[in-house]
């Protein structure tokens, strides 16, 4: 495309129980897709339809509270918006699409707005954070929350999850707790990864990282789950880190239990330099 | 029923969503009849099958996390529970009722236990208490929670909320705010009604009321939105009150916002004088 265009950042929030995803397919309900089409519509009177790009690709089942996704509008496109909105502020996208979806939808648009120069929601991210729930057999079950927390029908002992946790942090290859993908480098540096039960009884990992490759924080989340169990000795995290093959050691953890929380990113001064840098050295895996 | 019993005390809790209110309806999928479908099937070969007496019937779409109810099980009955369990603990009850609704249903079982004597699960109680949430424009909306949270399209004044509700308790007749039922009283003391906005930007409702006659939480939250929106003025809602009439001045809140939290009974000694003397004072509503 080759009009001048304005990039805007969307910050997005999603239950993901009904969502084959974040990724467009054909012929599947998908984050990507829901909200590609609601643009769609927006835009039908100035083409071409805009694409997102997202920060975070999350699997099937997978919920997000601090996603981010910039698009690219035409000057038109923008006017279009910012005429609506009187104002003149890109604010109203936010609105246009809610409005499209409904008040009451499992996707939901926190906030549009004008991207510093540079900005791209997928390069210039520094970091992605999840956080995972489990309710054990000793804490209370809540029937409101049942879609984002699993269940699990035995008791976890929580201090040597957690201790299991922050033994594994840093920068490493992890090949063990990641799904093969051809030619795609699995380095990460893993930032944070400790568990807590909170007051209320619920089990929290808390997990950062540079970018995960796929699957790797529900196999992380899996392996602390042998761990807390007794299956697995607290440091055979490492081990089979270390040993950077996949393993049948442990179970990569459901999907429901997982909820993307934030994206962050540096200043707007060093934003293009950070995309410049993550392009030249990773791999399109996320 | 001749045959001698023991009385059995559930705590439940569900998600209302799906639910057409706690009372059993001919061809409706409520949570006495799913519960009590469950135990027909666990005591087919013992009939009668059991019935279950609740502490608050809760209307169509209102969620709970503390609600309690009783079922009186036969000899036999309790009999073909505890063999079962083996060590002879009626808690397998829970487990047995889970078994048939499956781990994720909407509706759990948390506890099963022999009651203490005199205890009726309605007119023991000493009081019920809810909550309330509101995401209001200024709220972050969070679509994991949107099942148990009224999404409110405008900023509303949490201070004013607050100070209205604060105003209102006591013992009085609650006519404005209930629904009429034909010679049913009125009068209730409300312990507590209070507005604050929590952390996470969600405005949370907290009452609790030796009992609540029909309607009456979400009318008292109507009215306080009424309040927060600048509708009402915050002295209104004790006018309003003193005028024992119902009103148009504000609109009964969705019951998607409403969770039974709590049911408070008195120690065991005195459950039996508390049960007569709420027979003898109070009407069979709520």
């Amino acid at each position: 495309m080759d009009l001048p265009t304005t990039r805007i950042r969307l910050d997005i929030a999603y239950d993901g129980s009904a969502f084959r995803g974040w990724a467009r397919q054909p012929g599947l309900r998908t984050v990507q897709g829901h909200l590609e089409a609601a643009l769609a519509t927006i835009f039908h009177r100035h083409p071409p339809a805009p694409m997102l790009t997202v920060a975070g690709r999350t699997d099937a089942g997978v919920h997000a509270l601090g996603q981010v996704a910039h698009l690219d509008l035409t000057d038109d496109q923008l006017a279009s918006i910012t005429r609506r909105a009187g104002g003149g502020s890109v604010a109203a996208l936010a609105t246009r699409i809610n409005g499209i979806a409904g008040l009451d939808a499992d996707v939901y648009v926190r906030k549009a707005a004008l991207a510093a120069a540079g900005f791209d929601a997928r390069f210039s991210a520094l970091s992605r954070s999840y956080v995972y729930r489990v309710a054990d057999s000793s804490a209370p079950r809540n029937p409101l929350e049942r879609r984002h927390t699993l269940w699990y029908p035995r008791e976890l002992d929580v201090s040597a999850m957690d201790a299991a946790a922050r033994s594994i942090a840093g920068l490493h290859d992890w090949a063990a707790y990641c799904k093969a993908r051809e030619g795609a480098t699995t380095v990460r540096t893993l930032h944070q990864f400790s568990w807590e039960r909170q007051s209320d009884g619920i089990l929290v990992a808390r997990v950062t990282a540079d970018a995960f490759c796929h699957g790797m924080v529900r196999s992380l989340v899996g392996a602390s789950i042998a761990v807390g169990e007794g299956k697995l000795a607290a440091d055979a995290l490492v081990g089979l880190r270390d040993a950077r093959e996949r393993t049948s050691a442990f179970k990569v953890a459901p999907a429901k239990g997982l909820v993307l929380t934030e994206v962050r990113y540096p200043q707007a001064a060093e934003l293009s330099i950070r995309a410049l840098q993550t392009r030249a050295r990773r791999d399109p895996v996320e």
